[in-house]
Formats: structure tokens, C-alpha cells, sequence
């Protein structure tokens, strides 16, 4: 019997006591200069180089995080940038972070039609079973634009092998609201894209009440948030935007239920590079890295718990 | 002097007579059994034999296509499916039909924010020079969803290089209209972004009269097809749908201008599979099958021109 993506995610969540939510966005000129040695040392070729240093910079991250958060959040453009030695980077990724008891939610944000959103399905969702996908996540991101029958594809797959899908709903970039906001028949674009998705999702909810089929919504508009939590009460969120694009734990305060539960909030930048800038730069820098990617996830799980109902999970 | 992608995509019409686009969609249970043999003669993994498969089943059909046809359109999420070793078929398909003279059109609508996009972009659009981005493509497809600033990224590294995009705007599946369709202040969403498509691309024409930023409008909405070739007089088109998904040479016949130019129709199963059911299949059957992908590429090619005014072409 598979145990479906949302329980597992509170089960998850409950055991780490946090909704915090790592992002892994590997940048190459960013990267901590062991980092880039240790693979500059053993390769020649710049991408080979690049995809290398990826694969250490995030198992180390990974190692410093798994203990303390439920989930991470590798940012797949990064990694296909640096073409197939990055693919196969992200794949070793999410492996290991999946090795070492994190779940994984892939942000590739894919979409398209009929057979080909299955592939896609088929591709990334592998749910409780690792193995069961050769990307291995537990969830994915994926667009809504094409239209409801697209997003079937991947809610079938998601629920047939106990894994999640992240639906675009309202993004945290500053023109949003270009396509997302425009009023028809009473209702934004992404407030019929959000009655779809709790329709959808309500259809399969798990013991924790919320089905297989999330929604993405920034921390950079709260009061969407708070409109779009009441509005999806079977939905997972993941709410992107916090730290470094402005967000705050009072901005996102609205995501969760009374249990603290119900959301995972990503921080990628502000924990990946706390070491370059901020206080955590100054107070560790770049030769004690890790410690900072340590201090910045516990402060912001301390933030979440200070502001949010998370605290009651502690 | 970078050529724009879409005086280059003009020329390579011209050159080849015709506006048809080959699709890429390999899929394992369907592929002919000498590729597959092939590949298990000298593999033993089931993934890196579907990998090598696919590369050898697109390079063949590339063989076939290249003298006839200007551009070709491989689908990322079949090539995905078989994660990493996929990813690198995918790049040596990219790489070969381009050596071959093609154009290629990487089908993998992709979107994201800010330096995320500007990732994606660089990953894909390598525009004039197959050298410039690992994935080696000439153009990419892209969802509007996320907003208007989250194509920028993607217009500016598609202009630098000669590259383009097409966004997706009237989708060829039977709910594109679940989103796309809801009128705001007297718009569609699909409307919308066909405006913002048109403002973008018109910004930065070249000589053909069209700009970097495509659009991709179904086959199967023939009216709305119409309506946006006419609101889009600078964007070129994809128009993906006709063939197996039931569009005609009839309906795309309003996505050229009166040169033939200005749009490329694709067709995909009709052409790869064209050897397993319908006529082609009668007269040369698996054993034919690269005769069956060229009857069927040049009885499309003859169809678009006895319909369209891409007869002019000829």
C-alpha cells in the first residue's frame, strides 16, 4: 500500500519539527572555492568541472541540512545549464538527498499535453519507491497554462506512486499578475487556476487531509496567500520568495493550518550563499561555509516557529 | 553580425520549399526493431539501450528529413523519460540534425523567474552558433505563465544570439481553453499574451519582417489561429496539432503570410511513426520504415502546399 505524498510530507515534516524547505540553486561563480578546487583538481573540461563542483556543493548542503529540515528543493535550470553532466548531477542529487531521509521536490516546472505531460509524469514522479522514477523525486513543479486535461497526466502518475505535484498558482516574481491576475467572469486566472487544483486534489486526500496536488504561491504576495490557503483547504502550498526576493515569516504565516501544517516554505539563496553576504558571512565566511548554511537554516526554522503556527510543531 | 532566428528560419523555408517541421518524439514500445536490436547487441541496461535507441531512431530519421524539410522539433520529455543518458541522446540528436543543416526547435517549454530563466536560456538557445549553449539548439519553447518579466530572460539571450522562442499561447490540446480562454476586460488570457508576444517581438524585427519571439498556436483551433496570425503580424508561428492530433493543411492555412512565410506546421507521430498504421504502413510496412518517414514527410510537404500559401514556395 502506498502511503500518498501529502502524509508522507506532514509525517515528514512533524518529525523534523520544521516546514522549512532547502533550496538547492547551485551557481558556478558562487560557488565556495574548495568546492570548485576539489574538482578542478580531478577534471579538465569546464562543464564536467561546473556539474562536479554542483554534485559536491549540494551533497554537502544536504549533509548539513538533512538533519534539521524535512525537504529540499533542487532548482533544475541550474543544472541544465551545464547540459547532460548536469542532468546526470541532478539526478546523483536528489539520489543522495533521498539516501540520506530528505524528500525531494524537483523545480523543473514542466507541462505539456496528453502522452507527452505522462513522460514528463512518468520521468520525475517517483514517490515513496526512489526507484520507481530515474529522477527519483517525490514531487515536481509543474505549469498550468495548457490547461486542465495537462495536468491529469501528471495527478495520476502522482497518485498512483504516493508522490506530489506542485501546480503554478501564483508565482513570487514582481509581473505575476500579467497572465495570473487579469479578472474574467468574477475570477483571476489564478484563482480558477487554484479552483482546479483543489478540486483535483480534494478527489484523493490522504489521512493528513490534503491530496496529491499542491500549489506554488509567493511569499511576495501575502494577501493571495492567506486568499489561496482558504481557497485550497486540500492543498499542499510550497511558497517560494522568502529571503532574499523579500518574504517574510509573518508574509507567510497565512500558508499554514492551526497544526502548523498544510505548507513548506523554500529559502534557496539566502541559505546556499548565506556564507558570501549577510550576517552569517561575517560571521563565518567562506572557509567555514557549511557553518553558515547550518546557522541560516536554523534561523530561518527559528524565524518559521516565531511567526507562524509552525511553532507548534516544536 | 548575428542573423536573426527568424531571417535565418525564413531562409532555410526558402531554401527547402516548404514550411514543414519534423517533430522528434521517440518512444520506446513504438520504435522499430532493427534500432532497438541495434542498441541490445551492444548494451545491457534497459535504460542506456532506450537511450541509445532513440538517439539512433532520430539520427535516422534526420538522415531522412535534412534535404527536405528546414527545421526539426525533438521533444524533451521523451528524452527526459530516460533520464541522464536521455538528456545526452538529446544533445547529440540536437547536435547532428544541426551538422545535417537543420534548424531545431527544442520542444521543451520551459519557464521560470528572474536568473532562473536567464539559466534555461542559456542552457538552450545557442541561436546562430550550435557552440554557443550546450544544449545547441536554435530556438525553445516557453510558458507564459509566470508573467512578462519571466520572458524577458529568454527574448534578451534569444536577440544576443540569433536565437528564438515561441511561447506558448494557443495550445493544439482539447482544455487548452481552461486557462487560455476566460475573458478579462474584453481579453482572453490567450489574447493577453498573444499582445505582450506581439509588443516584444516587434521590438526587434529583422529583415524577414518577424522578430525572436514566436508564438505556438494549435491546429486544431482554426478560427483562433486566424484571429492570432492577424494580432501578431511580427511573431512568428508554431503550429503544432496537425496530423494525428486532427489539424489540416485547411486549417493552418491561416498561419502564413501571402509568401508562405511566417509560420512552420509540425507533425510529429504522422512522420515517425508513419511506417506502423495508415497508408505508408500498407505500402512499406517496419522493415521499409525510413522510405515510410520520407513519403510521409513529402506528402505533408505536398499537402501544405496544395492548401496553403506555402505553395508559393515551391
Amino acid at each position: 500500500m502506498t502511503t500518498s505524498y501529502a502524509d508522507r510530507l506532514h509525517a515528514a515534516t512533524l518529525a523534523k519539527k520544521t516546514p522549512a524547505l532547502v533550496g538547492l540553486d547551485p551557481r558556478f561563480d558562487w560557488l565556495p572555492s574548495d568546492v570548485v578546487g576539489n574538482a578542478r583538481e580531478r577534471l579538465d573540461d569546464p562543464v564536467a568541472i561546473a556539474a562536479a563542483a554542483f554534485e559536491e556543493f549540494c551533497i554537502r548542503i544536504i549533509d548539513v541540512v538533512a538533519p534539521l529540515v524535512p525537504a529540499v528543493k533542487p532548482q533544475a535550470a541550474f543544472f541544465e545549464e551545464y547540459g547532460p553532466d548536469g542532468c546526470l548531477a541532478l539526478c546523483r542529487v536528489i539520489r543522495y538527498a533521498r539516501q540520506s531521509g530528505l524528500m525531494v521536490i524537483c523545480d523543473a516546472k514542466r507541462g505539456d499535453i496528453g502522452t507527452t505531460a505522462e513522460a514528463y509524469a512518468r520521468a520525475y514522479l517517483a514517490g515513496e519507491d526512489p526507484q520507481a522514477a530515474i529522477w527519483g523525486a517525490d514531487a515536481l513543479t509543474v505549469s498550468p497554462y495548457l490547461g486542465r486535461d495537462t495536468l491529469e497526466p501528471f495527478l495520476n502518475v502522482a497518485a498512483e506512486r504516493g508522490a506530489g505535484i506542485y501546480v503554478l498558482v501564483r508565482t513570487s516574481n514582481p509581473q505575476a499578475g500579467s497572465f495570473q491576475d487579469p479578472i474574467a467572469d468574477g475570477m483571476t486566472t489564478y484563482q480558477r487556476v487554484a479552483a482546479a487544483v483543489e478540486e483535483m486534489s480534494a478527489a484523493s486526500v490522504g489521512t493528513s487531509g490534503y491530496g496529491p496536488m499542491g500549489a506554488v504561491v509567493g511569499a511576495t504576495y501575502p494577501k493571495e496567500l492567506n486568499e489561496l490557503r482558504a481557497a485550497m483547504p486540500h492543498v499542499p502550498l510550497l511558497i517560494p520568495g522568502y529571503g532574499s526576493q523579500g518574504g517574510t515569516a509573518a508574509d507567510v504565516a497565512g500558508a499554514f493550518d492551526a497544526n502548523g501544517l498544510g505548507a513548506v516554505v523554500n529559502n534557496s539563496r539566502g541559505i546556499n550563499f548565506s556564507w558570501r553576504s549577510g550576517k552569517h558571512a561575517e560571521e563565518f565566511g567562506a572557509a567555514k561555509w557549511e557553518q553558515a548554511v547550518e546557522a541560516s537554516t536554523r534561523a530561518m526554522i527559528a524565524d518559521l516557529a516565531a511567526s507562524t503556527t509552525a511553532g507548534v510543531l516544536a
